[in-house]
């Protein structure tokens, strides 16, 4: 059997593999990233014309991509229509990325802890990771310059708006300071911003991307924390030197994205309606993300710290007594409560022992104390057993 | 600027600026593989259960997959449930074939002529593609067995009903005896069988992987051909030895496959209502090749041979006086009719002019002749030009 040289670095998902093992019912799982069934909306149908069910054009539907161009530009990313691509959910921007840029041994600059499943893809090519730290306002951008000084990456990923897995938001000093550091360096950024809008205290700062002079760029979103995440509708959009290539791999990898998620996508992007939906979802997730910090600090005061989340869907827990957090998996399943340990959200999980990734949305809030309490007991145990 | 070394053979496909090309109403276009708009099935959306617009399984639906494994199990594939992935069009199969099997050198073996879109993301990853002509029949055997002899490909990918573009269906005895040599050297096979059910006179033989005794195999289908390629829902059936790792590289290129189409994919699969619509299909699409045939016997005769397809969308002619068939584009697309030059479907486009691939599916039958006359009129043209 000869796989190729890849495949040696195919890495099951340990997410996966908790999502499976939390399956039963009598699971209470903080583990994945799931919206709220409850919040899902109700969308209709019966309007849907007949020739969505044709061959489309891969660079997807092109009202759509006005819309989704207008939104930006909202934000003040400076883009045209034909700058948007449409994909089958923002993680096939990181393929297409990893396509367009990865070699293997290639020097990739990531914020240490990062999206699982983008350390996943990108190391599935080869990266070499090169990481810098994040603080609570964004990255330490000391130890950013020097990275910068030191090596010469492909492209740097960053997510600068209520990150998974540590929930950070960067502030407008730090957005600035990047984007110049990136300018000054001639450094390509991915920007990728799947939860901007759920903000729970105000609104969201510029993208990143909308503040460089220079540098290239690609800008990604999705509606699947917004709207349907079965639809697997995300969008990229990109400096114009690099679209071209983008299209073709796109192309070369599924044709187009789906019709169908793309016309139910056009019937709430930019309307009143879906306005008022993100308005209901963030007083709903609100309401959990408040219920979740009073349980935790009944439950964990003693035991991590952590910031408030401002929007997204996680909280970020560092424990006060390190350890490595995957050896409490097994014994969380047992007491029937399920987590995501921190390591993996790092290239080199080993020296980052001791946080924990806590989903707040999709838990049934009636379940909620008892679930942090289970988590908690399962914790001190494992300290009373390393003490012991 | 530093991409990875794959962009440098990141080709722009030719059938995209072709349909470009071909937007103008006024163009008569042979150059397409739609299906015809007249045929896409009436479908209902309103039982769909709001669950569907929540995150879905990397594997697919349960229930499709159970359909699909089935609908495999029926044209002799030996297979269960848990071998059925569904993937976003089959293209996809073939981006994570090429991800799990293709380094940069790495043979592969193909028909002659191939799938245009293959060749586009085999040679994307860097495929050194080694080659077996076709017969009307299917391969040289003798040439497949001196390959075989000769080179360890990491695969072989074959179309052997109604293929893309050549329209060959391969021999129940080609089929045994494709079977036992990829068996003899332990060749993977990959067989990509997107028209199995638009044939047209008669029954399609068993799939090749059906007859394999030892060597792995995928099977790849698709609903786009049959229901509608706008839900991008297709799968692809493996190997155990080769299930686990399609099914994390299909999880970091884009999570799962768009539920809603999967959801409307299982109302049909295996119905009676959807046997109904293949049978309309196929009776549709054989007037269709008649009437194509007659008007081809009409202007085409002295300039070119052919076989009459058995199924599929497409004819295949083979010029009496060969020629590069690209060179045509120009003057036949300034006659207000499109093609698609049979050059850029093999690996050498330099060393096999003077095909060209026609689909008859998609063209008004109204304007049938009138595109034929015309084409024909430009390669007359062409020759004359050669001659003087």
């Amino acid at each position: 059997m000869a796989f190729s040289e890849r495949v040696s670095r195919l890495k099951s998902s340990l997410i996966r593999e908790i999502l499976a093992a939390a399956q039963r019912p009598e699971v209470m799982s903080f583990a994945g990233g799931l919206p709220a069934e409850a919040m899902l909306p109700e969308v209709e149908w019966a309007d849907m014309p007949l020739s969505m069910g044709q061959y489309g054009m891969s660079e997807g539907e092109p009202a759509l991509r006005e819309a989704l161009a207008a939104e930006a530009r909202g934000l003040g990313v400076p883009c045209e229509a034909s700058q948007v691509l449409v994909v089958s959910g923002s993680q096939q921007t990181l393929d297409l990325a990893a396509k367009l840029y990865i070699d293997k041994g290639t020097e990739i600059l990531l914020e240490a802890p990062t999206y699982l499943a983008a350390l996943q893809i990108f190391q599935l090519f080869g990266a070499d990771c090169i990481t810098v730290p994040l603080e609570a306002d964004g990255p330490d951008l000391e130890q950013l310059r020097a990275r910068l000084e030191k090596h010469r990456p492909a492209f740097i990923y960053l997510i600068p708006t209520f990150q998974n897995p540590s929930a950070v938001r960067y502030s407008e000093a730090k957005r600035d300071a990047v984007a110049a550091l990136l300018d000054e360096f001639g450094v390509t950024l991915i920007e990728d911003e799947p939860y901007r809008e759920l903000t729970f205290d105000g609104g969201s700062a510029m993208p990143i991307v909308s503040r460089l002079k220079k540098s290239s760029w690609i800008y990604t979103g999705t509606v699947s924390k917004t709207l349907l995440p079965g639809l697997r509708v995300g969008y990229l959009i990109a400096s114009p030197d690099l679209f071209p290539h983008l299209l073709k791999l796109k192309q070369s990898a599924d044709l187009h994205t789906n019709r169908v998620g793309q016309w139910q996508a056009l019937q709430w992007i930019g309307t009143e309606k879906f306005d008022h939906h993100l308005r209901e979802l963030r007083d709903f997730y609100r309401v959990r993300r408040d219920a979740f910090q009073c349980s935790l600090e009944t439950h964990f005061a003693d035991l991590a710290d952590w910031n408030v989340p401002q929007g997204g869907l996680f909280f970020w827990l560092t424990l006060k007594q390190p350890m490595d957090t995957r050896t409490l998996l097994k014994p969380a399943l047992a007491a029937d409560v399920a987590f995501m340990p921190g390591e993996p959200f790092f290239p080199d999980p080993d020296n980052n022992p001791g946080h924990l990734r806590l989903n707040f949305s999709h838990i049934d809030p009636a379940r909620l104390d008892e679930g942090l309490s289970l988590l908690a007991a399962v914790i001190r145990q494992a300290h009373a057993a390393k003490a012991a």
